[in-house]
């Protein structure tokens, strides 16, 4: 049996069922956007890590800064999704012996500006020889405990909202794969995390949160699966940009599919009491966000509702089993 | 101007000078084995990361568990040179979409062995596909503050030993390449840090020190460049076993020059006041130590003593330049 052969969802599965765990200060090990361990009374320490493979997640038309920045955006959208701040991170680098040091030195710009930004400090890593080149950071932030936001704390009726519009980094990555031009190009090669809206969505007290980085339906999927319940979600609210629509048309993709099975938009989905999104609406917070499901009863299972015909909602990008 | 042009002192020297850091509570970022940063009165957070690559640090002589089993101990390598102990690790995994699931399975045997000797809790991780293997480990320990050993501890007439015998790991992995065997080769398979001897060495009270990852003369020239001072290495005291002298003899190599610029041993080399070395040979601790030069003022420069004769300290072994 190849990987290949799995879900992502079954293969952290099985691994997550091999771990034994040896401390009681871990409130969450595998299996969410970050690990979470008790820090003090105040705060929660967050733990993630992300990889950055050439020709999986950047490819030629990747500047060297844009590897940088990409890198530590991706790790920092996964310490934003539980609700929490960057703060340190280590930056394991491969790459083969005949590379440029102008490239490692625009590779580091790259991390130290959005380190700059976020208020990063970069205090270690490691510098290994190797066929390909790969950018694994590994991010260390906190959490008030109170604002500690869990895949798992999805509730039956919550609503399924997401910020900002779905679609376009995916459409961006075909266009360049496909010699095509179009304004989506700019999400893909510059992804964006959202640790603003993040911050305030989790004070707010929503319910489960997630970033989306492999698609909708693999984050909904992700959620439904920790929290043990199903979703459905509603295909004609799913918000995409004017400019994906456009870029989708050069493509001939559907857009929603763009949205539901691509990846790395970095938006953010969450789910929300009712009453509570509804005063969260009437607060001038800047966000835009979207309604696009609900959260059911585990027996409904996890569906789209496409002009009220009810599909089956596919799995979204799988790194081993996926086309990106 | 490539990566092989510079020495890896000279590129963590480039790196880290462009980093700027923006927490108080960093009392020690790139340079060391381990970042150091404040935690509470009594601890401070040790944080590493460590990549084993494919045809660089394993081959196909290793076995899946015996590439799972090096990762967890290079990582607790570097924590134990810290004078610390692990606590949590991350797992970033790069592997081929064509790999089996009996590989990841025995993979996280080899990891879960070892974590369940040192207590650590594998609290999460990343599955990323790539053209070739790579195990990145990011690794969270703790030292007690009085206990924090750092590379720039070293003091001008402090002596300088390493713990256990030295070059059998590469002897190991020459014996492997030229078909040749001998009991070397174990070493080089199973590599094992020696987290109790730090322990016992920090908690006894000495300077500086390291593990020996990178060949002897690399990790005092370490000791020499952070510390600010020069130092000797008598070569004949240098500890080398029965074994590595036969196996030396089968490759035609010099067994001195794999201890001096070969790698991966994980033994500890330290730095520590003469006068309390003599108080430490007189506990009995069991840790087997040998002196192997002396720390010198700066101006003295970085040497090897052979049989009375100034001889030029080459750099041991380095991942861009180097031939391990």
């Amino acid at each position: 049996m190849n990987l290949s052969d799995f879900s992502e969802i079954e293969l952290i599965g099985k691994i997550s069922r091999k771990i034994k765990l040896f401390s009681k200060n871990i409130v969450k090990g595998i299996g969410d956007d970050a690990a979470v361990v008790n820090y003090n009374k105040q705060y929660y320490l967050l733990l993630t890590t992300d990889s950055l493979v050439e020709d999986i997640h950047f490819n030629k038309f990747f500047a060297p800064e844009q590897i940088g920045m990409k890198a530590i955006e991706v790790n920092v959208s996964d310490i934003a999704a539980m609700g929490g701040f960057p703060k340190h991170a280590l930056v394991s680098l491969i790459v083969p012996k005949n590379t440029k040091l102008d490239f490692i030195d625009k590779l580091y710009d790259g991390m130290n500006k959005k380190c700059r930004k976020y208020k990063i400090n970069l205090i270690g890593g490691n510098l290994s020889n190797g066929k390909e080149i790969s950018v694994t950071i590994a991010m260390l932030g906190f959490v008030e405990k109170k604002n500690l936001c869990l895949r798992s704390d999805a509730k039956a009726n919550d609503l399924i909202v997401v910020t900002g519009k779905l679609g376009a980094s995916a459409a961006g990555l075909k266009l360049l794969g496909s010699n095509k031009k179009g304004s989506s190009i700019n999400y893909y090669l510059n992804p964006k995390s959202k640790l603003n809206a993040a911050r305030l969505l989790a004070k707010y007290g929503i319910n489960a949160m997630e970033d989306i980085s492999d698609g909708l339906a693999t984050e909904v999927r992700n959620i439904c699966n920790e929290s043990k319940t199903g979703a459905v979600i509603y295909k004609e609210k799913i918000p995409i940009n004017k400019n994906t629509m456009i870029d989708s048309k050069k493509l001939n993709k559907y857009p929603y599919d763009l949205a539901l099975y691509g990846g790395e938009d970095f938006e953010l989905v969450f789910t929300i009491n009712k009453d509570k999104l509804k005063k969260l609406n009437e607060t001038k917070n800047g966000i835009k966000f979207t309604v696009v499901g609900k959260i059911l009863p585990k027996k409904d299972g996890v569906y789209l509702l496409d002009k009220n015909k009810k599909t089956k909602l596919n799995r979204g990008y799988e790194h081993f089993n996926g086309n990106r």
